[in-house]
């Protein structure tokens, strides 16, 4: 199966080295940035443009992996071909494609990627959709070759299953943030966190996050939590503190 | 050397558990609550009370675990005596023993416990503090013992490094149950976002969360997020969803 991967960013490079891996011939790789698609084609050993009028018309599969606001302006610049076209945004509706390829849908894995860090693909679970029962066999068949965890979603709760994403990796992410500037005040270096957000991610593997709770806020500790509340100078982490243990609050209020 | 828990919640009994393990000699359990006394000292094999005046005066070590609010109360029907004194709570300060023993201090290991889900002891970083330089090797010969990362650290810094732990703790999980919630309104199985939680986490060792930030907000795509608020329905789920988006591209453009 020939593929051309339309973007060179974090998710196009780890998909497409991992198609690779698993004996998919990647015959293309498309960039905007000459940079970025020469860097990636050259790990790849395959060709690559930044001319979306040069990208072939003969592979299989196109991946469109490109940021939200570009990918309709891209999409509509490819030739007409009878690949089977596909995108793996998480917020973006199937129906881009409609009108610019016959065979389209999405394959949305849901994990969070960087250029330099390898994933392991088995577990990650995919979220595909397609246009016709033909097309959803094909995508079945490249998903089921990288990963254990395939299933079909609509457009409509792939978008939110995205916002849950937002929530679980993007805002986890920034509390660890928040945390680390808190311990770099008092210099204290920042990975004696690393056991205790290991173990927090770790617990809910176990028990659901609801049982999992624990701190001053689920107890309603009010003597603690102002006293935090205090502490904190800087204005958005104060409400941001007093926000998220009102709603923790109120979660186990309604249990 | 004998030791005396007072308490027998979360922290409490993983750390009894594990000082027993490493071949502490754990005399007796105090709990105001008859059920845990006992739960606890069963699977210590040793004595267990529930009135703080039965608590024996010969042991070498006191190890208040309790919560905040009834630590004070408890110390101050404890017979004074001869041992070793110690807490392990983030936000209350050494002093607390003060004109209750001589010699004192607090271990507070940086870890969130669950009675029911072992932790491995040997990579959770301890913060001691001691009223004197004598107290002070005791301590931390009992927690080099069972930890191999031990530290001391004055009052004042562990109340706003417990703050901290709030953080990446307790805020952590909650934002993982919201994220759940999402996830369980479009039936869809709650376990799809534990490779992505795993990860977040996992990334964190290698970069700062600065570094690994990714996402809508990062980006300030206000397209998606205007998308994102409009399909939150939960008013607090709004504004978290907001004032986290709006910290993220803050600190993102001090960069």
């Amino acid at each position: 199966m020939k593929v051309v991967f339309i973007g060179a960013g974090n998710l196009a490079t780890r998909l497409s080295q991992e198609m690779r891996r698993v004996g998919f011939t990647i015959k293309q790789v498309y960039s905007h940035t000459q940079a970025s698609a020469e860097l990636l084609a050259r790990t790849l050993g395959c060709a690559w443009t930044i001319r979306p009028d040069e990208v072939p018309d003969d592979a299989d599969l196109y991946v469109f992996s490109l940021k939200d606001a570009v990918l309709s302006e891209v999409i509509s610049h490819i030739r007409p071909n009878k690949g089977v076209w596909v995108h793996t945004a998480g917020s973006i509706p199937m129906d881009i494609f409609a009108g610019h390829a016959e065979r389209y849908g999405v394959i949305y894995p849901l994990q969070t990627f960087s250029k330099k860090r390898p994933v392991d693909f088995s577990v990650i679970p995919f979220f595909l959709e397609a246009n016709t029962p033909e097309t959803a066999k094909v995508l079945q068949k490249v998903a089921v070759s990288v990963s254990g965890n395939v299933r079909f979603l609509s457009s409509e709760k792939r978008k939110q299953l995205h916002l849950a994403a937002v929530f679980a990796c993007n805002f986890t992410n920034h509390i660890y943030a928040l945390a680390v500037k808190l311990v770099a005040e008092q210099e204290i270096p920042a990975d004696v966190l690393l056991p205790l957000i290991d173990e927090t991610a770790a617990k809910i593997h176990n028990m659901s996050p609801a049982e999992a709770q624990t701190g001053p806020a689920i107890r309603y500790d009010e003597n603690v939590i102002n006293k935090h509340l205090t502490m904190l100078s800087d204005p958005d982490m104060k409400s941001i503190y007093q926000l998220l243990s009102q709603s923790i609050h109120k979660e186990a209020s309604h249990e």
